[in-house]
C-alpha cells in the first residue's frame, strides 16, 4: 500500500511472529506460517496484507476484504465468515498500529552536525544526534542523544532537549525546557512573549515575558503550532499530549497530561487544562478557566467557564453536550414553526 | 498606481491593443489609439488609468473617476456619462484581471540552482528552474521545469512536483505528488503526520500514516498553511482549488476542484467535499462529513453534518442559511421582549 | 525567579532608585536603601523581590507575600499590613512592567552582517544593524539602524524597514513599508498575495494584487502572523498595534493604532478597524465590515455587520454583549424548561 517513495518497509513476517508481537491468538494454528508484507484498512487490502476489524460499521467491508489475515477482538471474531485467517487480540487497533511500527521503523539516523549547521561551542550536543545544514544551537544550550535536528531550526541560548526529540524543519525553540521523545513538527514557534501589555497614555507597553515553556516527556506538537512562554513561572505542557497542527497556547497555561488538542485550537493565558482532556478542532478555551481531568471540548466550541472533570461540552459559550443539542433541536424546531404560521 | 519598488510594468498599451486582448468592443472607435499605462479601481485611477464597472453600487465613483478609459458590460455601459471613454466586454472583472496580468507579468525566473542549495545527486530537476539558497531537495525527489524554489524551502525525498509550479520560501514538503502551475506560499506544511493515536495503558501511541498528499493541477496555497498525509490513502486537494492562509485540511480530506476555501478554515480528517464548493474564513468542517458540489459555507461558521449539493449553510451547528438568519432575528427579538417585560 | 540561562539581569538597585525611576514615593523613608534584585508575583515572591498589588481579589497574596517590596497605588495601600514595604504610584502594573525592563533591558546587538548572509548589494542597511545566517536581503531594500534580522529571514526586493526594528527566524516580508521600533516573531508572512480571483469558465483567475502592506511605527507581530498585501492601495497596520500569534489580515485592512489582536483572530479583507478596538482571541471578522474606535469584541466571537464606536459585543452573530448574555441565559432556561417538562 505505503508508496516506497516515501517509506522504508521491513519484512516480511510471519503471521506467527506477528501474532507473539502483539500477544494474539490464532485460531488457525496452520495459519502461523502465511506471509505478511504489509499493512491496509479492510477495504484496499489485499493479498498479502494485514487488516484489522473492530466496529460493525465495517462488517460489509470485513466480509469483502482481499486482506490475508485480520486483526480482531473475541469480540468480533464471531462476524469473520468461515476460513478467514484472524489473530485474535484484546484491542485490534492498537495491535494493527504496533504492526505498523514493526513494518515501518524510524528511519536510523546518521549521527553528525552538518559543516553547514552553526552549533555554539558552549553547546552540548549528544551522542548519536544528527543537525542539519542551517540549523543554528545557541549558547549553552543542550541537545539530547540520538535527536534529530531538521534543517533551519534555531535553538536559541540555553534550551535543553531530552534524548530521542525530533525537531521539523524551520521549527524555533527559545525559552524552553523540553523532555525525552518530545517531536516537533516543521514551522512550530516554541518559547515566544506571551501576549500581555500595559496600556499608558503613551501606548501599549508591553509586559516582560520572564518565564519558560516547560515540555514533558513525550509531548507531540503539529506543525505551525505557537507555544508562549509564561510570564512569571512556565507554560507546561504534560507528558504524553499530542497537539495537532496551528494550535496556539498561551503563556502560563498549565496542559495536562495525555491531552489531545485538535487543530488551529487556541488556549488563552493562564488557563489549567487537566489531564486526558479532548479538545476539538478550532476549539477556543478562554484565558483564566480551568479544564478537569478528562474533561471533553466539542470540535469548534468555546469555553468561557470552568469545566467539570469528566464533563462534555459543546458550543458557544460551552454548554454540557446534552443540553446543547437539545438547544439546537429547539431553535431549529421554532424558526422553522414561525416561518410555518408567517406563510 | 503599483509602487515600482515592487512591481515591474510593462506598456503603455493602446487602448485598442487592450480592447483586442479581452474580445471588447469600443462604442467610440476613435479612441483604439488612446494609451493606457495602468489599471486602477474607479476611486483611485487618473490620467492614463484603466479601470472597470459592473456594479451598481459603484455608480457614484464611475461618475467622478479620472481614468482614461473604463471597461464595462453592455448592461452597465448605459450608466456611464455621455462622452466616457468605454470598452464593453461580457465580465468586466475578469477583463480587468487579464489585464493586469497583460501589464504585470510573473516575473522571469533566472534558471539555475544556488550554490548555497543542496540539491541530491539522486533528485531530478528540470529545465528553467531556479533553486534559491537554502533550500534543499531530497533523494529522488522530481522538480519539473520552470519552477520557481524559494529560500530555505525542504523538498523531501521522493516528492514529485509538477512543471511551472512556485514553492515559497520556508515551506516544507513531504509524501506529497504536486502537478503542474501549482503555487504554494511561504511557511506551508505539506505532508505531515494525520492527527491518529490509539490511547494504550502507556499513554497515546500514534497511528502510522502510511498515505500522501496529492495536490493536483493549478491550485494555490496560502501561507502557514498545513496540509496532513493521508493515514492510508491519499489527502487530495483537486485541481484548480485555492486555499488562503492558514488553512489546516486534516489527513484523508478529499476536496475537490476549484473550491475556494478562506483564510483559517480547517477541514477535519476524512472529510470529503465536492466541485466548486466556497468555505469562508475560519469555517471549521468535522471530520467524516461530505459536503456536495457547490455547497457554500458561510463565514465562522461550524459544520458538523453533511451539507447537500448546491446548498449555503451558516452558523454553529451549520443549518440552512435562510434558517440560520431567522434563528438570530427571533433570539434577537426574544431577548429584547423580555428585557423591556422586565424593565 | 527568571531562569538565567535565558535572561539577563541587571541591578541589584536600591528602593529608592526604584521609587524615582517610576515617581513613586515611599511611605517609610527608611526603606530607600533596601536592595532590590528581582520582580516576581505576589504569590511566588521570596526576599529580594518587588512585586505589585492593584486588585483586591489578589488580597491573601498580599498579606501572605514574602516580597521585600510592593508596587501599590494610594487607593490599595491600606489593604497592605502594618510595616510592609511600599512603593506608592498611580499605575502599580505600569511600574511593575517599567522595573522589569530596568531589570532585564534588551540584550544590546551586535552589529554586522553575518558571512552566511545575502545582502543585496543595491539594499542600504543602517548603522548598527545585525542580520544572521541564512537571511536574504533583497534588491533596494532599505533596513533602517540597529536593527535585528535573524537567521533565515527573508526581505524581498524594495521592503523598507525602519530603525531599531527586530525580526524573528524564518519570517518572510515582501510588498512593504515598516516603520521603526516594529517587532515582528518568527514565521509571519507580509506581504503574501491576497485572496482574490476571478471565475472564467477555465478556472479561477487570480486578481493581481498590486498593493502593498503599511505597517506603521511601534507595531508588535506575533509567531506565525500573515498580514497580505492590498489588491490595489494598501494594507494597513496602525502605530502602536499588537496583534498575537497565528492572526490573519486580509488584503486592504485598514487596521488603527493601539489596537490589540489576540491569537487565531483573523480579519477578512477590506475591513476597517478604528483606534483602540480590543479584539478577542479567535475572532473572526468579515470582509467590509466596519468596527468604531474604541470597540471590544468579546472572545471566539464572528462579527458580520458594522460594530459603532465603543460598543462591545459578542456571539456569532456578534450581538451587543450584554444581549448576547441575556441570550444564552434564556436558551439554557428553556432547554432545561422543556426536558423537565418531557421527564
Amino acid at each position: 500500500m505505503a508508496d516506497l517513495r516515501f517509506f522504508r518497509r521491513l519484512g516480511p513476517f510471519t503471521l506467527g511472529e506477528i501474532a507473539e508481537r502483539v500477544g494474539g491468538e490464532l485460531p488457525d494454528r496452520d495459519t502461523a506460517s502465511l506471509t505478511i508484507q504489509d499493512i491496509a484498512t479492510l477495504n484496499t487490502a489485499s493479498a498479502g496484507d494485514l487488516s484489522y476489524y473492530s466496529d460493525a460499521r465495517y462488517l460489509q467491508d470485513l466480509l469483502e476484504t482481499r486482506a490475508s489475515a485480520v486483526l480482531t477482538s473475541p469480540h468480533f471474531a464471531r462476524h469473520a465468515p468461515p476460513g478467514m485467517c484472524l489473530v485474535v487480540v484484546s484491542n485490534p487497533r492498537l495491535a494493527f498500529a504496533q504492526i505498523g511500527h514493526l513494518l515501518y521503523p524510524a528511519q536510523p539516523l546518521e549521527p553528525g552536525i552538518d559543516p553547514a549547521a552553526r552549533v555554539d561551542p558552549s553547546a552540548i550536543v549528544g551522542v548519536g544526534t544528527r543537525i542539519e545544514a542551517g540549523a543554528v544551537v545557541g549558547r549553552r544550550a543542550e541537545i539530547g542523544a540520538r535527536c534529530h535536528i531538521c534543517f533551519n531550526v534555531i535553538i536559541e541560548q540555553g534550551v535543553v532537549l531530552g534524548d530521542d526529540c525530533s525537531v521539523g524543519a524551520n521549527t524555533v525553540i527559545s525559552h524552553a525546557l523540553i523532555g525525552k521523545r518530545v517531536v516537533i513538527d516543521t514551522g512550530v514557534r516554541i518559547g515566544g512573549q506571551g501576549f500581555g501589555f500595559v496600556p499608558t497614555p503613551k501606548g501599549l507597553l508591553r509586559m516582560l515575558q520572564l518565564g519558560r515553556v516547560v515540555i514533558e516527556d513525550d509531548v507531540d506538537i503539529g506543525a505551525n503550532c505557537a507555544i508562549d512562554r509564561g510570564a512569571t513561572g512556565d507554560t507546561v505542557i504534560g507528558a504524553g499530549t499530542v497537539l495537532d497542527n496551528l494550535v496556539q497556547i498561551g503563556h502560563n497555561v498549565r496542559l495536562g497530561r495525555r491531552c489531545m488538542i485538535s487543530g488551529q485550537a487556541g488556549i488563552a493565558g493562564s488557563t489549567t487544562i487537566g489531564d486526558g482532556v479532548m479538545i476539538g478542532g478550532q476549539v477556543a478555551v478562554s484565558d483564566h478557566v480551568t479544564i478537569g481531568d478528562g474533561a471533553s471540548i466539542a470540535f469548534n466550541s468555546g469555553v468561557i467557564r470552568d469545566v467539570a472533570p469528566g464533563t462534555i461540552v459543546g458550543g458557544f459559550p460551552a454548554i454540557e453536550i446534552r443540553q446543547w443539542h437539545r438547544q439546537t433541536v429547539q431553535l431549529a424546531r421554532a424558526s422553522r414553526r414561525k416561518t410555518d404560521g408567517a406563510t
